[in-house]
């Protein structure tokens, strides 16, 4: 007998979501009318740009990945774990769900270590995920409250690290996997996986380890896209019950791109 | 029959004391040798202040109390409930503290209202405390975690609000009463109750509601230092096993006055 595990919804948003008012709006009406339990991932990368360059601190990106020295990562502690996290919270109270917002150092939910430097590149305090403790977290998630998490962790000896959010959705969708049958939600600025992408009506609705095998021979899945789609089928393979990739807006449509 | 209940220490420090970072490190210190349940409540009104400046906005107190714009409660959304909080969770975690950082919109721990403009003065987004839901708190405290709370509170609405530290700690410390044999500690600049303000040794060891009445009788109990008296036998009133007013390094010891 399999015992049946209860549903349990991880949202991941990117901070333009979150921080442009209208779409906000959007995400919290449909994130707070999805059914059963929930959490929710949240960026803020715009915002920290922003508040960095009025401090006068320049921000510089490798690879998309924000390098964070000393007085960035102050900023994004300000910014990620305080103005857009707190402000998500008390705006989900508002709409009926008993958000917590916490970040990787609370409840000690994942440790990371700062990402070494490789080939004469430093990211400074970024931090690569070593090991998720979800059980505090589930017991909440179980008890009624709805996680939302910053993007950023901690190295267990003080100190807050830098690191991305599809990092930390991925990682908890697959340590909260043994204790909910979870459905893990990117949240896209495409309407999922495009089969042609000049065309947003091609969305791909389902991809598995075989089919992505053929969208990549066939070179019709490319560049960013592998990736994404890798570490989808890697939390499928970690127990995750299904990975979706959508619009915001489509949140609680079967809209989008499944990968299962 | 009266069932036992388990002890907690609501321990409250100014910003003075999480800022500076010797102070800060025997703070953390002699906050994770305390036995048993705990609850840690912070302010940091300084680096709000810095920061708000380095922003070019200015700083407005009255009364002592920090006027709210809509810019400055971005401040402190990020200093309080970003910056210090997160900083204190990511360094008690190192000292063996399975600390969880919140503000009263977590877990709809604190609902306030925005103060009314009186006599002309309007405080902005400041709240005062109209409820308190301990209930996910409690759990929390049972299963081993101590919570760490920023002083910022919600008005239900979607806002936040800018919300007295003393207030938050004294609310808490009441509303976990019920379940907890609880000591609320506000740790001061002073040894304790001076009954002379010259004399750091003459500290006042024990005050209860009558010697209260003789010492303001007597003039020993003056100015600022009445309502803090006041508020603490409240919170006695109210169920709160008793205050103690200390220095922050005597945390731990039987240094300060208590109030029962």
């Amino acid at each position: 007998m399999t015992e049946r595990k209860e549903p349990l919804t991880v949202v991941k948003v990117g901070g333009k979501i979150v921080e442009t008012p209208e779409s906000l709006e959007k995400l919290l009406n449909n994130f707070s009318q999805i059914e059963g339990h929930k959490l929710l991932v949240h960026g803020g990368g715009r915002s920290a740009t922003a508040f960095a360059s009025k401090l006068g601190i320049e921000t510089q990106m490798i690879d998309g990945r924000r390098v964070t020295s000393a007085e960035m990562l102050d900023v994004v502690t300000m910014v990620y774990g305080g103005l857009v996290n707190k402000n998500l919270v008390a705006k989900l109270q508002a709409c009926g769900v008993n958000a917590l917002g916490l970040t990787g150092a609370d409840m000690n939910v994942m440790l990371a270590h700062r990402r070494p430097v490789k080939n004469g590149v430093d990211y400074g305090f970024v931090g690569d995920v070593d090991s998720v403790d979800a059980s505090h977290l589930a017991s909440l998630i179980r008890s009624g409250i709805t996680p939302v998490m910053a993007p950023l962790t901690h190295n267990g000896e003080g100190t807050l690290l830098n690191t991305n959010a599809d990092t930390i959705a991925g990682e908890t969708a697959k340590a909260l996997a043994s204790e909910f049958d979870v459905t893990l939600v990117f949240c896209f600025e495409l309407a999922g996986v495009l089969a042609d992408p000049d065309d947003e009506a091609s969305v791909i609705a389902h991809i598995n380890a075989e089919t992505f095998e053929t969208l990549k021979r066939d070179g019709i899945v490319v560049g960013g896209m592998i990736p994404k789609i890798e570490n989808s089928l890697a939390a499928v393979r970690a127990g995750v019950k299904r990975v979706i990739i959508t619009r915001a807006d489509a949140l609680g449509t079967s809209k989008g791109t499944t990968i299962e």
